[in-house]
């Protein structure tokens, strides 16, 4: 069996010398991840994998990708988002999550605040009540995305996010509170390292959520400032000067500092650093989760970041190698961006159904 | 319901400010158009919607993307393309449209004068004649699209493409006027206000198409030179001097004057601008239209421009967004760049299907 | 019939120019090649094809593109792999290539010397040995494609490439060389004429092979410096200083003399050239092929480079254009890069399908 430390072994050079002894010494307790590895299914079409099987962290939740940033839609109704959930539910999917209410002038119910105070459209259907629902009735959590203006993206300036979802927090928690699957916040922002001014306004934000709906949890999903994070819409795959993982722990721990009680989870995205940089930044993420009391989840992306389509579904031996990464580490939960277009049986994209195919394979779900 | 003038009152400032009392003041006759309104069907799968079905321009005609530019080929044959026609009429297109004759050295049939003078390929299928024929048979109107030599892409010159195509119209009118379904000229050069020198172009080609073929209708599909008037091939997604509706007006009233008589319709596609700038730029378009005597047409385009994928099927609401704004403007038809990729069942994009079927439910057809 | 004589007259002013008397001489012994053509089959959904049937050269190899460098996988298992085999098979093609090895960190065996030398990371299964037995099972011919390290994509030093892959091609002869399917070696380095340094690698490489495995073939697919020979994750779509034929066969004839006896084919991709220069460089690819004593194939390109997606299924059309110039050279042997993304019936893009439906009729394929 690869073991953690055959996989730190193979760290390049420049991440390997961010690893020191004092920050392995947090992995001596991992032995009990291996319990959860199970047999699989070997049957006459495959052969036997190399690596063992169901050794990594499970997927059990997923975004909910509307409204999209750049995402193209799949146009579906409530019939094809019902089967979808039956699909998570298959896997072991116990939580969805809406990635946000809204984003600029498109939203996912008919808000008042947001069509009469910030001139939103009128949205076709109610996505939110159609969302809470089916999460009703396959038993699942729903965690509520918070309103993107665009004005963050635009300016960097957070004031108008938390103007606008002071409003829209207690507007749904009104409307749509009742719902049994309403079980937490999702603090939709997606801040890295460089965003600090953001401390106090996830602070305030992830309050507010607690406030009006008695405590129930938040978490938020920023990105590492690693060597993929540049902008989607750009040629160019990497960049020059990826954060270290030193960089990464001192600035990150500020955050923790000045979020912690009010952000209950942290799932950064796990697509901007390069495979064998994960343990070295995931183990370093642990620790702060454990230092600050922020559970520590991972958003494990399904989609490719290394192709010049973007995004298309993740290849499988990718995903696997961040989830067993995700496992070493002692991840509390796994989730991922997202299901319905990069892991679905009935994604427009077929490569999602294979990719749902493979996962299952290898945990050895039936 | 949603009124235009609810729908005026959320446009932003820039766009706000272009809109006059003037302007505003001839739609005042478009009360007629809510009797086009269609009680939809509700179904247990899909939840009352939240806007009034129905409300909306239908399509009715289409493009078909031969020789294509920018949109990967689905590589179809006749019985493809049969069952497509049948897919079309199911929804209420009447019209379709052959993009263009030829660009550049592929052309769409056999055509003794360019590959003989100007160096095409012989095509492996006529499928000018396939698309005749199966017009024939679904009883659909099919209009001609111009032969597009790229000079005028690569210079800016329009003296190329009235040569070709004065050879082009005889050719064709002489070997396929004949059929049925042979109903009209598309002229095919994508122009936008700043391509003024078209006017003589515009006219000279659209005067030939009638005078040979009895004056047959003639149509074009220029773009608005707004936010989103950028190269598919770039990364940008908006632009920063978009053009103000004052000057769009003022340069189109020069562009309808001199060609009006010779081309009785215009398509403005509808991508190019944002969504809450779409009232006050469809407005202008049609009192412009209704001044020199084009019909306003819609080119709805069914794909999405915001998105990093290049393109795939649009999000239903923001077609939805589109058709209303068309409906309020008092457009006479609306088309679509275009059915077989961004709407069809059976397209390659699967997100086409769902498309297909949300416009189904919208306008409540069976 | 079109002949390649109505085809060269169609050469635009530049190709044009670059074709001497001396150079088309060679051509003169082509006439045996119409006796591939074969009789079609018309049916009624099919109009009579303008161009004859089956005047091209046949396809049949195709590489596997494991691990991709840039084409989003599909995340097939076994089954799917056996039955895309069946697809492959069925249209005549009768020779795998896997294209590479390994690609930086990712790799297809389970490679002691890549994972304890060089910290590749354990492959989830063996595709190698599932390439071979699927290989074997479907009397195809299987070549091995050498390992990339990414080194000389990074520097433009080979040497790297030339150490790990002495390594690789033993290791891989004494684990996999028993099966009946193992036919030869891809030297997978992707030059041009711009990387002349590599005359003593690939004459290194490809005499490693032959020593290693009792003289199996070899060969290497470069690209043409071409119009299009721009990266895949550029916008531009042409390239200012395109190399000239004679160039081209200046310093290809020094390639050719430095690696001849190491190397026993080269198949040229088809890609980068325009249509119209197509039989420009093919003659001088085979004219310097037969000189030197490598055979000639042809690289056709199953993937459609002029579209903002990349890379998506070809048109028929190009890919019909492209085989016919093939046939015209007296090209010896056809494969594509690759079947099962751009032409498989059960490939993710369902334009690949009907890519494969168009091929089948034109050749006449039941």
């Amino acid at each position: 069996m690869k073991t953690r430390r055959d996989f730190l072994s193979q760290l390049g050079l420049g991440a390997a010398s961010a690893i020191s002894i004092p920050l392995l010494s947090s992995f001596e307790s991992d032995s009990s991840i291996k319990d959860i590895e199970k047999p699989g299914i070997i049957t006459d079409e495959r052969p036997e994998l190399v690596v063992p099987k169901g050794n990594a962290l499970r997927i059990t939740g997923t975004f909910l990708d509307e409204i999209s940033h750049d995402i193209p839609h799949q146009n579906w109704g409530e019939k094809e988002w019902d089967r979808d959930f039956a699909h998570m539910k298959a896997i072991g999917i116990d939580t969805v999550i809406m990635i946000r209410s809204g984003y600029r002038k498109f939203i996912t119910y008919n808000s008042e605040y947001l069509i009469n105070k910030r001139g939103c459209y009128k949205p076709g259907v109610d996505l939110l009540d159609m969302y809470l629902r089916l999460a009703d009735k396959h038993k699942m959590k729903f965690y509520f995305g918070l309103y993107d203006s665009g004005v963050y993206w635009d300016t960097g300036d957070m004031t108008t996010e938390i103007e606008a979802n002071k409003f829209v927090i207690e507007e749904v928690w009104k409307k749509y509170g009742h719902y049994k699957s309403f079980s937490g916040w999702y603090l939709s922002g997606e801040i890295s390292r460089k965003t600090k001014g953001a401390i106090e306004s996830f602070r305030t934000l992830g309050q507010l959520c607690k406030d009006v709906s008695g405590g129930l949890p938040t978490f938020m999903s920023p990105w590492i400032d690693g060597k993929k994070a540049v902008m989607a819409a750009s040629g160019k795959l990497s960049k020059e000067d990826a954060v270290s993982v030193q960089e990464h722990e001192k600035e990150w721990g500020e955050i923790f500092d000045g979020i912690k009680g009010a952000v209950d989870a942290c799932a950064f995205q796990d697509g901007h650093i390069d495979y064998d940089e994960l343990d070295a930044f995931f183990s370093v993420n642990k620790k702060l989760g454990d230092k600050y009391g922020l559970e520590c989840w991972t958003n494990a992306e399904t989609f490719d970041r290394d192709m010049p389509i973007k995004f298309f579904p993740i290849k499988f031996e990718k995903l696997r190698l961040k989830l067993e990464a995700a496992q070493r580490a002692g991840y509390q939960k796994g989730i991922t961006f997202e299901f319905s277009h990069f892991m679905s049986p009935q994604s427009a994209y077929l490569q999602a159904g294979h990719l749902y195919d493979r996962y299952k394979e290898y945990f050895g779900i039936k």
